[in-house]
């Protein structure tokens, strides 16, 4: 685990071989098991791998080469409505004993309910949040696999909706797929900086 | 990896035995090569082990019982200043040859601060992206070493601010820390489910 993320780099150069729905599949049935709040895991991944499809979203990604460079262009879409899966992952939770009792799941169920009456900011802070703990989970999922990934926050949110039909969904991340050219420049320059840790670890009080 | 993403689950329960700070920048020695929006990493981790800050940080988490229990609860903070690091991140694109010219390095440099004056929300989405996947590569950094965790997203931001001083910082999320009690509920209890991979995955359109 260490190494895929040490070792993992944004590729934007990727080799002409498709992505089968095996493999695809094979990917987000590990990246399924990222954590998110409450368990509700608000995510919708969808995937496009026609050049048309592609052609589209890239319309709507300032005509960023990689997206139909790669294979496969994931759309992570984040869902608005906190309360969507919300009676299935608290009977889940009452079923294996994580609730001592069916009350408490009740209230669960109606504390995601009163969610949605947080303001929208609100919420697309708060599916955002889950949603980009799974699309990290994807891009580990995939290098385990010698697939590579670049995400991209660049695009254009509102044209991804309309395109898309993705009402109700926060567009929350681009991410591309596919195997990696051996030659590109992500792969064959120098690794870019990380902060180190002694800047970015605070202990016990907060000084940056 | 895959193991590890399959494996790690969100631990309440935890032995009581200190994290040390070497073990601590361990975790963060790996889990800073997570990717963010143009590497801009803005991304602060404060790292509370002593009780007192603990229990301060448990009264802004609405007393839950895990953030003291954990020998360390970690505050993942993200910067709302987009060009925090810009100057930093850009020469380093230039001098490995990521970007053909000066004007290039100039010129993103300038999209970094011109972000500044985006509105509040849009930087608040934007921290939180590459902060959860910071967050994300920090629990699987930790579980690859036997350390768990437990991202926690209920906690009122506001008092977290006052309380530790992060102003012009987003508070994204609370991650424990500890060694595991092999014997708690979250690790004896059946896993909780996860939405299968053929209703989370949309392959060509969206239609959830």
């Amino acid at each position: 685990m260490e190494s895929t993320i040490r070792s993992r780099r944004s590729v934007h150069g990727y080799v002409d071989e498709p992505l089968s729905t095996e493999t695809i599949e094979e990917i987000f049935e590990v990246a399924r098991f990222a954590p998110s709040s409450y368990n509700l895991q608000p995510w919708e991944y969808l995937v496009l791998r026609e050049e048309a499809a592609k052609t589209r979203l890239q319309e709507c990604a300032y005509g960023q080469e990689h997206v139909t460079d790669a294979a496969a262009t994931v759309v992570v879409l984040g869902n608005l409505d906190p309360a969507a899966h919300a009676d299935r992952v608290f009977d889940d939770w009452l079923r294996k004993e994580y609730l001592p009792e069916e009350s408490v799941r009740d209230e669960l169920v109606e504390m995601a309910r009163n969610w949605r009456d947080r303001p929208t900011e609100t919420n697309r802070i708060w599916t955002t949040k889950s949603a980009a703990l799974g699309a990290m989970a994807l891009m580990y999922a995939a290098w385990d696999r010698g697939i590579a990934s670049c995400p991209m926050g660049g695009f254009d949110a509102d044209a991804v909706r309309e395109e898309f039909g993705t009402d109700g969904y926060e567009p929350v991340m681009l991410v591309t797929l596919g195997y990696p050219d051996e030659d590109c420049a992500d792969l064959s320059n120098d690794r870019k900086f990380r902060r180190p840790v002694e800047e970015i670890v605070h202990f016990g009080s907060f000084d940056p």
